[in-house]
């Protein structure tokens, strides 16, 4: 997953954007970067790791010119990532083109092959870069004809902000997987994955971007096209769920209130008889909120989170039991002692994190333990931009409910189901993709492709 | 302020150092350091920054010993920082000393005179220093008489852990300002200024340290002595009020428990007619839930907390206001607008914080904002470890309740009662120090000193 | 100016790589990296800095393979060098391919704008990049036919070091301006720009790789090839009067002894009357051996050099003078003081520098300084891989030797004449280019190319 | 060994002091520092490195002050060497003290017992500390009475430069083992170990500081005294031999010049039936061009020195015999092949470098060696600072000269005598220290002190 931001024209532009990427920096720790372009020149910097890490005073400094466009970059596992960070730039003789890419593309394959076969030359190992390469072999003069014609090429997921010269370019792919939103601060435009980052530098949200839409931001104007067809909607749930900050809106909604809902959905469907609620912090927080405010339950933190856990941490004593839950998660005794409680979990991925975040509960003394999950199991991988393990590291995909009660360790698991998740969203069901718990994949993918994810 | 932490005898002492440092992060974030012995040599191991940073394997493995003391101390202002590093190392033709100190003596001026006439060096501006040479400087051979004549000549408060070659030592100042608890790990014992460092390396809480107990641990056996004249206790309660960990018991109580308690008082004593009741996060957070369930309005967390922030931040642009609060803190504006809400503050210092705070939820469209603080005006500086500025900087030193109100920019504001407070604590009032909110001072301090500090 | 160096079949293949760039480190300071290629993946490591700081044992194991290519760049101005470090490396459909390249190429600007316009992109601004663009591109799938396709469209200097999966390839452009020698280490094959690389590894010199050979190395075979027509020999002179290092041999022969015999013709050719030699060391040391030999005039190291001059150097203070000269060099007083002295330069540039030394030799209370030049003027500038300045910034370009005599400040001053250095070579003066003394440019430049640098 | 440098009054106190420490480079690598003092405050910086590591623009503006006091240590083995690194500053009731040591205090264990048995604690494991101890001990008021009391108490070697707050001084023992210079630049004294420093920054030579003296610089006047009991001058022979830089004078003398004539008294004791002269470089060169120039044999430099030899080298492959000559030193096969040669070394002190160096030597192919060395065996242990090793690691203490010749693999081994050494030199005899070739210590050494130095 990733964060992806731009504004033009506006003479701090690199500032505005830094502060952006650190607002989206949830989206992607891995890696950071920033293009700038001053009418003449393109500016690049960009590193390994958080945000705050990879920019100082100094290099913002050198990042000149009104229009930027920003990245934060997911982690993932591999060791050639330095070549893979975004955002990706090329200086040609036909000008300066920068991509900061969110979402999975699924034709890399053939479409890499036959560039190659020409003579083409690829850096990364990213299927952003193939975006470049269709818009530097376009022969087309106008940009909107020249955007058309490469990003019409492509399948799959794409949220991307481009800088083309002196136009900055937002475009979602025609299924509209990822969030792209439009903003607006004084005179200048800002295009960023979630609100949050409009909110931080104090820019006003206008609309998101539509799915299959093109939007060019000149200097003094801003141009729309939608030269796509049509194509089913499939907005991704799982930055409801999951992903996306709380404080943002996305989609248009805000994910706050989303999970809220999602909380008192399940109060309805899965009751628990306990004494209080406790959330798995943060992610569980806000659907706890939810169930304890529809069970009239009260909501206690009765584990708290460590705030201070870096990347790096050496290896721990082999004394240590469940370590790493450990590290980030402390349940309190005093709380929780002879207590039956409901924990709210966001969702469980390989359960082996539940399990050792319930056995660590577990030694507070902690009387019965009802886990909630707030939304279905997860049984599908995803194709789209989501990190998820392939389909056999999913425990949902081969085990039953109550076999993965047992597993975990809890008196009592229940997850809301498809209709309840659905019901809890402030948009119609129909927007949305719900692959990984349903196995409907709304893009066609060649068998190819999916036979690689299902089975890596 | 500062954590401090030993443990003794253990073959992976260093690395269950490490992991205590790491739970007593929030003591202080400006430097750590853990010195070993291993029966002939003592080690050290320091730098500036957090636990993480500071430590890696390598520096772990090089730290052999059965016998190990940490630190992590706060940031304060000044230079020289990197010479006043913790834990500080002596190795003399007598021993070995090394020290870790929490808390602020009041005499040092006059020890430090007397000591440099006759010759003596200090390689550091920190009072923890004298502690070192007053241990060196000392005929006696019997460690328990050696400590008892160097500590009885010291004022203020003081809870250390020592090393004294292959002794680990644990003491509290006769008033008991500083927690510091004793755990058992197997066969080693534990000394940690709160039970969460027990906590993440699976210790067991025995009792605390009593005040002015001095207690010496050796490789199979465990002493206690208690030399100096009995003294008024006075615990901080400052500690429960914001600088411990929710998770942690200090001075043998729960302080979750003891916030929630607060709040519960504080919907008692001020309560506000409003929609939900909102905390600033992570401190007012569990006031908050106090609060909210004492009057049975609804919890909600409509101010998101970023836990990106990092220690060094580029200079903001000037186009955005109240910067530094937006950094941390972002208002949901689809959970505030057109609420009327309660707020919940641990404390005002400064009262520049909450201001800039409140502006910024203003901004999300709120319709009243009724600030609740879980503890009465700060109106006095501490002489004894909590980094408060001076008295003039306390905003209710010289301003009544009303004008702070006025500046603050809230519709309503109270802050619970001295009488509330200590009601909601699980001890004895008798126990506390409370002069940062009397001005009851409970230890004599040189009216040099309290100058320097009251018009520093 | 760059350095090349490459091996297979090593085990140790990138450690034997790392020792010999580091006894080429003189022909470039700028960075220093290594591509290896195991039978399947290709590793490459490279960093900007002298190949001792750029490299550690990390990541020399991380270089797994049999084949390594080398490179070391030499320092030029410019803020985008780090994409321009070398070797390249590119991974792609047909193949992995990576090149380390010493020259200058002439056709640049026609071949890139060719391609560009076919919708290739280029990662870097260094001409080396266009040969691996050149191999891409061909659809030979023949090695020798592939390698005859791609370098038989340059025009211009090159001896490259390349890697095409599992062959190494050695090759020299038509003229060969650059040296590239093969030598060989048990059973491996060892590719090197002078032999002083061999000798560090304790590789046997085999011989020079020709002018416009291609040299094929695989695993158990070695392969020659001349598919290019002939072209007049333009061997770069200047690497035996200032470049290349003393102990090494270059284009087959030696050249501490072609320095020492262009002394000797200096003597012969313009004594000095005087009480003793002075080398400027290093450079200045071979000549003024093979001067004081001729003339019967005793050698004296006058000039210390200090060898710990590093790459960055804080500012000096205002009140040094001829600082950059001081930091560097320091005459002896007691040995300069009331002699006539006959000082030895390998060259004069721009003047400035010989300038300063004379200064700080003077202040030695020297009687005369009689400045002996192992080369003719240089009057023109390179286009085939020295940097030079421009033809304006040669001294000897626009002034007489009588005018350079009294800015440099110098009692006499005699350059060796074009017939005297080339009578001091071991190789018949046909073979060399000596374009930068005469003029005569021996392959064909487009007036765009030579404009561009002839006025830059 | 290390240098050491001080400089008063001048507005770029620290700055000079930086390049004056640049030059004494050669006297120490390991660790560099410089104080200075404004009238109000001591200011420090210092690490471990060269230093134009350790320094850079910013640390040097923030050492401000007309005062500066600077030294270089040189590498020795043992972990804690961060905190030996010098000067050592103390700041104390009485004021500020700053010391940068050279030489070896015999008396140190004694005076450090007794020190810390009155409760003194040292930092440091550097005899130097006891410098700082016993003047901030004494309490005489006036300067020159407590540099007496202090520097009386001292046994063994010390030139020290010191920095009493607003006051600069200069000491040496009374033996003089160790060099110390007076300066002057415009209204500025300066203090160096070598003339080389004062050169660099353009300062004029006054004088030595005498044995037994103590100079003290003012702000605008200067002092000096010699309060001590005379002693037989005790000059360290082997700064002459190898320690100084050849464009030095140091007590008074030229390195160069007496390097030259050692040369040439080996011509005359020990000649050469050879074809050239070949220096090992660059230690033996000086005394290879005397040689050359009484012997009438050419000199030429046969070996090249690789001057890229950094700090830290990763692990040579297994393959590579003679890895740590070849890094370092080149024989040229050209010059060297089947000609008989005098190869010149400075000294031999274990015999395993000149071993392995001749081995590099003879694949070039040479037909004979003769090994000459510029100064007698080295016998015994130095006490007065110059690391050599234990007496039973100086190969010369246990083997004879025929065991050396074969052991070193040369056809003719011969050491300068002792009486060819001191003819060389430009000072009467008497004036030396020659313990480490003949065993006379000139100054009492306790049984304890010495034992250890013998065995250890």
């Amino acid at each position: 997953m990733c964060g992806i931001f731009g504004i033009y024209p506006n003479k701090d532009a690199a500032r505005l954007t830094y502060l952006g990427l650190y607002a989206l920096q949830h989206r992607g720790e891995e890696s950071a970067g920033i293009v700038t372009y001053d009418g003449k020149k393109a500016r690049m910097h960009k590193g390994m790791g958080l945000v705050s890490d990879v920019f100082d005073e100094k290099s913002i400094q050198s990042l000149r010119g009104e229009l930027a466009v920003g990245h934060v970059r997911y982690s993932t596992t591999g060791s050639s990532t330095i070549k893979n960070m975004q955002p990706f730039l090329v200086s040609h003789k036909k000008g300066n083109i920068a991509i900061a890419h969110n979402g999975n593309l699924t034709n890399t394959t053939r479409l890499k092959n036959m560039m190659e076969e020409r003579g083409s030359i690829f850096q990364s190992t990213m299927d952003s870069e193939i975006i470049v390469h269709l818009l530097a072999k376009s022969d087309k003069k106008d940009k909107k004809q020249k955007l058309t014609e490469a990003l019409s090429q492509l399948e799959g997921a794409y949220s991307v902000v481009l800088m083309l010269d002196d136009v900055l370019v937002g475009a979602r792919d025609p299924h509209g997987f990822r969030p792209l939103c439009l903003g607006k601060l004084d005179g200048a435009y800002v295009l960023s994955s979630e609100t949050c980052a409009l909110d931080i530098i104090g820019a006003k949200y206008i609309r998101d971007i539509e799915p299959g839409e093109i939007v060019l931001i000149h200097k003094d104007s801003i141009e729309s096209i939608k030269p796509f067809p049509k194509k089913k909607h499939a907005i991704c749930i799982f930055e409801f769920i999951y992903f996306a900050r709380p404080d943002s809106n996305i989609f248009g909604k805000n994910v706050y209130l989303t999970r809220k809902c999602l909380g008192k959905n399940m109060a309805k469907e899965c009751p628990a008889n306990c004494d209080c609620v406790v959330p798995i912090p943060d992610s569980g927080v806000y659907a706890a909120v939810g169930f304890s405010q529809a069970s009239q339950l009260p909501f206690e933190m009765g584990i708290i989170r460590n705030h201070y856990v870096g990347r790096t941490f050496i290896q721990p004593s082999q004394f240590i039991r469940d370590f790493r839950v450990k590290i980030k998660l402390n349940p309190i005794k005093d709380v929780l002692k002879d207590k039956s409680v409901a924990v709210i979990e966001d969702s469980i991925v390989r359960g082996t994190t539940s399990r050792a975040r319930i056995k660590a509960i577990r030694e507070s003394g902690v009387k019965q333990i009802h886990m909630r999950v707030s939304c279905p199991p997860l049984r599908f991988p995803c194709f789209y931009g989501i990190d998820f393990p392939t389909k056999k590291e999913l425990i949902a995909s081969k085990h039953s409910i109550e076999w993965i009660r047992d597993f975990i360790g809890v008196d009592s698991l229940k997850y809301l189901s498809l209709e309840g998740m659905l019901n809890a969203m402030l948009l119609p069901k129909e927007e949305f993709c719900t692959a990984c718990f349903s196995g409907d994949y709304p893009a066609q993918v060649s068998k190819k492709f999916s036979k690689n994810i299902l089975e890596k």
